[in-house]
């Protein structure tokens, strides 16, 4: 199935140096994809020449002046800056030019932008923030991660059947088991919204699996966690410092003499393959879940190979159908309350 | 100075045959210190004989006959289990026979009857859950864990206030640095309790750094790290989860072949220099903080070295004089807001 995927080349860290390389990298494994590339054309044509794919015909430019900083608030980003390439790639989606759009830029504005132009599928109230993690069987998914602060147990249900939606699409499990992020298993445990919410997920037809606890998360007792935006974020940036200490400290005893050191070199392929298997960049780029559309955030210190991941995932939510799983679900859910 | 300890010996997995060691280890190396050991006579008179130490006049029993069950709530075990080893034990806090009291057992049954039994600390509504976690930098001290689910913004100043008494007596740090967990640095972010929280922090004359992200934590941002028992539950959890699968990664990548065990070998003495730096049980010990005698729980899975640390936590704080830090600096605040 053909896909068009417009590019927000000028967001994250490396901007173009970084999402065009990516997009011509994913293009040569997928014949049938094809790129709107957005941002300052003269930069995107250079990015496309360096990499041999100037003549390429399934790569278009679409010159955006302005670019949306990393530090900038949403609001300002929304109003003041209609030809971002952010703005103008979500346009596209919008316009249905492109039926997904990928961004390293201000997760922030990205959300406030995506929002406004494309706003939430029929039964949605907030978009959610969605992402893949590893576990020890595999890999879970885990929604919301930021983007709502404060969730009603509606909100709750609602994650949980787009993240199930998402599951079931792109990786063809027919019911995939739903965990709801809490601190204890008992159904006694937590505050009034997440009871709440269990409440609402054992009417609701899932494949509702109880309470789970943060480690829980990397055991993979289910193939999706729901918890509100805080909560996620904590967990999800509690990790990142977690794991960044260890790898300080892994690197600090093999490299504290030369003894150490010479036991770093034997233990290298061991350590490389350790190294592979927890390569957060496989798992780069989050679902803005819960739009009219496809936007997938990728990290903004992502490298080409980070962001191709991102396009990945933006590819495979087209093609899988998510959003129409999302509002058929959605539909079916509400016509049970009804 | 001398001090005495009680001991719920027949709490967490292992009961007296890890709870009878731990203490007689550390009253090896601090001869001021005394015990009351609580639990079945027979068992605890079993355990100090078979460690030499029956005749040492450090060490008295106090027989119980109930324990109270890890899984059993803790309503049931607060009003049907009044000679549980755990309810003496911090009867005999509550007494002054004891200053401090130690349990592996049952969390939620030991927060209920310590706020039962011994009350809160004069300015403090609610006790908190306290532990010290590693860092990049050193280690870090967060609370609440999980004592509360749903937290106001002055609960997160008593917090606040509480862990910052606790890090500047117990570590001799005179204004330790406190940040509030959220999901951002800006003032604007988080919700309205956090947003609260940090008005009250600015204007409360401790040291207070602003917001931190769940990776602030491990970076060692600051000396303490305040956030409601519901996010600050499920950021341990996950940290544990996490370094759980980690360590199964890294056993299972030296474990693949031949090579890679040869590799495993070389690499020993660095793995196991590794392992003593992320030794959990180094951080055992978290303080019920903010009641009317110190209480320190333990580990469940505790084994006697783990046990032994939350032991040296309860003395260092009977020492350091944490409770009446506490109540001071309670008194100075609410004369300031008064």
């Amino acid at each position: 199935m053909d896909v068009t995927v417009a590019i927000d080349c000028m967001g994250g860290d490396h901007g173009a140096s970084v999402t065009v390389p990516a997009a011509i990298e994913w293009s040569r494994r997928d014949p049938s994809c094809r790129f709107i590339l957005v941002g300052l054309e003269a930069v995107l044509q250079l990015e496309l020449a360096k990499a041999g794919a100037a003549s390429d015909s399934r790569f278009t430019i679409r010159h955006a002046t302005e670019v949306v900083a990393m530090d900038e608030p949403p609001a300002s980003a929304l109003r003041g800056k209609k030809d971002s390439s952010m703005r103008v790639a979500i346009d596209l989606v919008k316009s249905g030019e492109a039926q997904a759009c990928v961004s390293a830029g201000n997760t922030g504005a990205l959300m406030a932008i995506s929002r406004f132009v494309l706003k939430t599928l029929p039964g949605i109230d907030r978009p959610a923030i969605a992402t893949m993690l590893p576990t020890v069987k595999g890999h879970t998914h885990i929604l919301d991660l930021g983007a709502n602060v404060d969730c009603s147990a509606e909100h709750l249900l609602q994650f949980a059947v787009m993240g199930s939606e998402l599951v079931a699409s792109v990786e063809m499990k027919p019911r995939p088991s739903v965990g709801l992020l809490n601190i204890g298993e008992e159904d006694i445990k937590g505050n009034e919204t997440v009871k709440q919410a269990a409440e609402l997920l054992r009417a609701s037809g899932l494949n509702f699996y109880g309470n789970v606890e943060g480690d829980d998360i990397y055991k993979g007792t289910t193939d999706v966690v729901v918890c509100d935006g805080f909560v996620g974020n904590v967990a999800l940036k509690t990790s990142e410092g977690l794991a960044q200490m260890l790898r300080t400290y892994l690197r600090e005893e093999f490299g504290r003499n030369l003894l150490t050191r010479a036991a770093a070199l034997v233990a290298m392929p061991v350590l490389k393959a350790f190294k592979r298997r927890v390569d957060h960049r496989r798992y780069n780029g989050a679902s803005l879940l819960g739009l009219r559309g496809v936007v997938i955030k990728s990290h903004g210190s992502a490298d080409a190979y980070a962001f191709r991941h991102a396009i990945q995932h933006a590819v495979e939510e087209v093609r899988t159908g998510v959003l129409d799983h999302i509002t058929q679900r959605m539909a079916a859910q509400q016509k049970v309350q009804a």
